[in-house]
């Protein structure tokens, strides 16, 4: 085979494994948008038959001769050329799924399955005592999985890779230990501050206008109608089964006019990230997004940056007192801008608001690599989870299921996920403070309902590369320079001092 | 292997190509019920990839050694028992998939996509010129796919058997030729008698209520919610991801109340049969259901001997007034039966009523021998159906677009199709004859809306079976003799003699 013949051969495979990843995201969107309780076993296993072929493909040995040999006639994988970029990836993928011995994948199906139940199970029953050997095993087969991959600066390096190539430990710690402080004394700032009403969100809100209301704000946003679609699911999520078919879901909340659209703006992010990924690498090595954080960050920019900016309230004010004239009819712009911003330090990650989400992170960051280092015990989170919520945030959980059992991750094996969501916020401030510097007159054409700008800068620095770029270079070719909390920071004084008042 | 082994391997292999079947389904579903318009590229390429994995498997050398070995094993592969069933099956479906090259399946694949696009385009123009060479060539392919089958004691035998295993060309003629000349009889004493009145149908109906009507239907016949769910979607069709996720769609029209219901109806009785597969056989060889008329018989038996008949009138008819009382407050009992079941000879096969179906099912009957023969040429089509149409209803069509062109199944390759529907219309009056002979309580349970009886007989005596006996076979188990039509004109005749006093 000439080296043109292996590498169409090789993208056939990679859009193979594509096709595979797809379609597999489709029997899941099913399962949680459609599927009636019944289909439950056959779905489980029509799953489990595509996830098979998909390894299959991912590991195989005529993939990675294919490889081996594309990678050897290039000189330097680090060149920044697209072609070196694609085997470079192809490479990494293929090492990434066929290091991995097939018997202990199964050995960890297996157990995040067991944990998984066993999670259900303790969260509902506040018994974290029953999860305890579970916990243990998963994050022993973790750092299993971590020492294939040596040599390392620390056993958590190759699992955050998974989500974010080429980041180390090193670095989340470092950005953390500026963060915290910082945030720490943000948060006692506010809570020193005169508190903020915002009883107009907790009102019965029907559920149709609610509807109404997100999926205007998505299609604004600029979401691509012929290229998805929203549907009801119990936890909201975005999937892609291709370019041209990028899907959100959302739920609504009965006393609560807030949840449910911050949330389609948080997806939309997500889906028009998924929606502006290149055609030219599509079904490639380079096809799919640059990493979690980077996603992160695009949800996070439309949720936060523009979701809760004051400009767009200027605009979604009048908007939602039309919808909701007897809840709103009586609210100011100023009430309702400052009502959806008001800080609370809360135990659940999920509600967490943008002053408080990061410390969230913090606490599970410390705790996955103390778990991994040893240095910490699986007993030992309960006492952990409570003296630190009680250092960040000022709140202790009164049981377990509101603390150390609140997140699906660990049971599901995802260990290295959660600093994804704190550098999305980073990202998401980095991305802004650029683009509005570039672009000076987009928060005044937030106040008219006037997105575009946003979104084709979006498009043109971040989207259109899919992974041609790891996250830190994508980021460094941006901004200048590497993940940086401080317009993060900037970005939070800024906004609460004026919000607050201090 | 032992022969344990090599039939569990063997079980192994057709249960994968079961569940690839349910994800093709899956794929085809979501693009007929929810896919937007941007996912059709990537959709074609998924179920492409799953097809062709789906037809690697049906026909690896591994599953022909399997089943060679196996059936070597079994003294008389045509005994009545499972195990001989099963392997013969296998050994049926193997032979039907793999005898055809690859290549060939290509071409055929090809050829009917291009038919299929030029077939839209050709409906759409009314110009049947450009559809010609498209149907010339698709005959063509299936008489060369039927060569691959010899002996037989005609080309079309070979067709027919991949939806009707084990029926003969000439059963058909026999029946067909039976049932023909009293069924223009039929026609001729309805067109002499007093016309109905059905303009109550033909009203705005609101589609809420017609959604609410299909529903309550649906499970009152015993449509299983926890194992299903209805959908909107342009053509209805019923599908199944397993025994636990069998799905209908429907679709309603504005000024009808009767189609979306009947249409209904249809679906549900094809759901019944798909919801009631044997455990016993799930996933295996046996796993499917017998037959395609047997399939059609399910959905005819529910749509119209149950949902057509006066008995079931009586509880349909002031469900429908609480529902519509503007529409029917001043509609009689006996005007509504007798006008839901108007005779009407019609251009369209799809809008056919009860008593002309099966002449348009004839006419396509004798149109596919006569190309495969070659007694017809592809350009003698449109002459050969406006002579027929008249000759057996009394209409003949202005266009071919509302003629010869308006069928779907051609260009799609579907030739040896069109009898299972007047076969399932055949069979559906013997279950029914037999079914009433043993519970004669039936026909007054339906006026009170209880269907539990019939759907318990046919779970018990069609569903719970599979396809452990062949179509005929069935029928033959149930009823002692062959396909018949006697019942089914038994039942005509004594239906509108009553309704159109003859």
């Amino acid at each position: 085979m000439s080296s043109a013949e292996k590498l169409t051969k090789l993208r056939e495979i990679t859009a193979e494994i594509s096709r595979l990843g797809s379609i597999q995201a489709l029997l899941e969107w099913d399962q949680q948008v459609n599927m009636p309780h019944g289909g439950a076993e056959d779905r489980g296993n029509q799953a489990a038959l595509i996830a098979g072929l998909a390894f299959d493909k991912s590991t195989s040995d005529e993939l990675g001769a294919l490889i081996q040999d594309l990678a050897s006639e290039i000189p330097d994988l680090d060149a920044d050329d697209d072609f070196a970029r694609e085997i470079k990836v192809a490479k990494r993928n293929y090492d990434r799924n066929a290091r991995i011995p097939r018997e202990k994948i199964i050995e960890f199906v297996l157990a995040t399955s067991a944990a998984h139940e066993a999670w259900v199970k303790a969260r509902a029953d506040n018994d974290f005592a029953s999860f305890e050997p579970h916990l243990t095993h998963i994050f022993e087969l973790r750092r299993q999985q971590a020492e294939l991959f040596q040599p390392y600066e620390h056993p958590y390096d190759p699992l955050l890779n998974e989500y974010e190539p080429g980041m180390k430990t090193s670095d989340v710690r470092a950005i953390f230990a500026a963060l915290r402080p910082r945030q720490v004394e943000l948060l006692r700032a506010i809570a020193e501050s005169e508190q903020i009403d915002n009883s107009f969100i907790k009102q019965h809100y029907p559920f149709d206008e609610q509807r109404k209301l997100g999926t205007f704000i998505a299609g604004r946003f600029g979401y691509d109608w012929e290229r998805g679609r929203i549907d009801l699911a119990a936890h909201p999520f975005t999937t892609s089964f291709g370019v041209g078919d990028v899907r959100i879901t959302t739920r609504f909340l009965d006393r609560d006019c807030m949840s449910a659209l911050f949330s389609t703006m948080h997806e939309t992010g997500h889906a028009l990230y998924d929606q502006g990924l290149s055609p030219k690498y599509y079904e490639t090595s380079l096809g799919q997004p640059a990493s979690y954080a980077i996603h992160e960050s695009q949800s996070r920019l439309w949720e936060n940056l523009v979701g809760r900016s004051r400009e767009f309230s200027r605009f979604l004010f009048p908007v939602m007192q039309m919808l909701f004239p007897q809840h709103l009819g009586n609210v100011t712009l100023d009430q309702f801008y400052r009502g959806i911003n008001r800080v609370e330090p809360s135990l659940i990650r999920v509600e967490a608001d943008e002053a408080t989400y990061n410390m969230h992170i913090m606490l599970r960051f410390e705790i996955e690599t103390g778990l991994l280092e040893g240095s910490l015990k699986a007993s030992d989170l309960p006492d952990i989870w409570n003296t630190r919520m009680q250092e960040y945030l000022g709140v202790t959980p009164a049981d377990d299921t509101n603390g150390v059992l609140q997140d699906v991750h660990w049971s599901s094996g995802l260990v290295g996920y959660f600093p994804t969501y704190a550098l999305g916020n980073l990202i998401s401030a980095q991305l802004w403070e650029k683009m509005v510097a570039e672009h000076p007159e987009i928060p005044a054409a937030m106040t008219e309902g006037d997105f575009s700008q946003i979104l084709a800068w979006l498009r043109e620095n971040v989207h259109r590369y899919s992974s041609r770029y790891d996250p830190l270079d994508l980021v460094r070719k941006i901004t200048g320079g590497p993940i940086d909390p401080e317009p993060y920071l900037r970005y939070l004084n800024a906004k609460y001092s004026e919000i607050y008042r201090f």
